[in-house]
């Protein structure tokens, strides 16, 4: 397809025309294209996915700011970091169908490409970095709006990371604070692999993994939750 | 001073005057002050610092995705860290004197909270803030522009952190890598403080402190990188 047909197509699901078709192209080119400019360097979504990431950031908090007025930052903070996660984006991109549109090599294609979550959520992070360069906040404030508005309405109280969640239940339990232990690291430096275990009093250990140690115990906390949950009917 | 007299008084510096008052008397509130609404919530600087550190975020991000287009999102990512950090923020509040403004109690006030790193850097966020509320994008865009394109120039490579600083530093010097440890965790749950310590064979231990792990493990690493600094003349 070329870039006009794909402008137009894709026109019609976000409601927003681009003048210029080359940002387009960029917001949706996978790293996989090893696409290059004139001077050899790749081209990708990637800097506009950072782009992205900071303007839906932004016009999320807004929204926010606005839509509770009476609410303080801490909660306003949980709200924005569980309407700016991956899954929350990537979840957007599915609606749209974005990952129909995204420029790939055949083996990422073959891979899954087209459903992977972390492409969907850097494609649209992306695409709406290519919106605020094309067309301004005006019109990504617009797209944004359009798609996140419902959900911080839909979202009636401020989200609990599991974490917290955990410890509070202990302090509810009378048990001694959930415990977290550096299990193992494996991977290159670059590229890390955490395994985090979580210990509470009675119910045993659990662990995840997870590619930085703050996820990982998330993780594991949210199995332990589910542990707890099981055993002990909370 | 009313709020009059202070929207001039900072419309001088600023060069953005204010339409609502009431806006920037939040942007300018301390917590100490325990001024209320009219539902007896606590109002001060804090959720306008929550909308302002995304909106500062945001806007840094555009003016390095257009200053350097060829560089990479991880090179834009590490220039942006440095950019938006405290240090940085509170900097550009002592350039222009936001000290003097900021409404605060007298027992904030006799214990240097006119100086205090945090309150400038909370407080400039929130003026931020208010400028976006109050002004849109284009005003904040203005006010940001002044002080940070000029940083964002003057920065001729992207800064490194020192623990990557460190972990080159021990590969070209053929050692094994820095060890990280958590030496102990004090405080209260909710406002912990970290001490982690750093060892390099041949150059021992050192050790810092901080209310997350993540940033004592930077300033370990810091203390090492001027411990090797000067034992070894790197």
């Amino acid at each position: 397809m070329g870039m006009k047909s794909l402008n137009d197509a894709i026109s019609k699901i976000i409601d927003y025309k681009f003048t210029n078709y080359a940002i387009l192209e960029e917001a949706l080119t996978h790293p996989s294209v090893n696409k290059r400019n004139s001077k050899n360097q790749i081209v990708s979504y990637e800097r506009l996915e950072f782009l992205g990431d900071s303007v839906l950031n932004m016009v999320v908090s807004a929204i926010l700011f606005k839509l509770f007025p009476e609410e303080k930052e801490g909660a306003l903070a949980k709200r924005k970091t569980d309407l700016v996660c991956g899954n929350t984006i990537a979840n957007v991109a599915k609606e749209i169908k974005l990952g129909g549109f995204i420029i790939m090599n055949n083996s990422e294609r073959c891979n899954g490409g087209r459903c992977n979550l972390k492409n969907l959520e850097n494609s649209l992070e992306a695409l709406i970095g290519a919106i605020y360069i094309d067309g301004g906040l005006e019109n990504v404030e617009k797209f944004i709006t359009q798609y996140w508005e419902k959900l911080a309405k839909g979202m009636l109280d401020p989200p609990q990371d599991p974490k917290t969640s955990l410890q509070e239940w202990t302090q509810k339990n009378k048990l001694p604070l959930p415990e977290y232990e550096l299990v193992k690291q494996t991977g290159p430096a670059h590229n890390p692999e955490f395994t985090i275990s979580v210990c509470i009093e009675d119910y045993g250990k659990v662990s995840a993994c997870a590619s930085s140690k703050k996820i990982a115990e998330q993780k594991a906390a949210e199995l332990m939750l589910e542990k707890i949950g099981k055993d002990a009917s909370v």
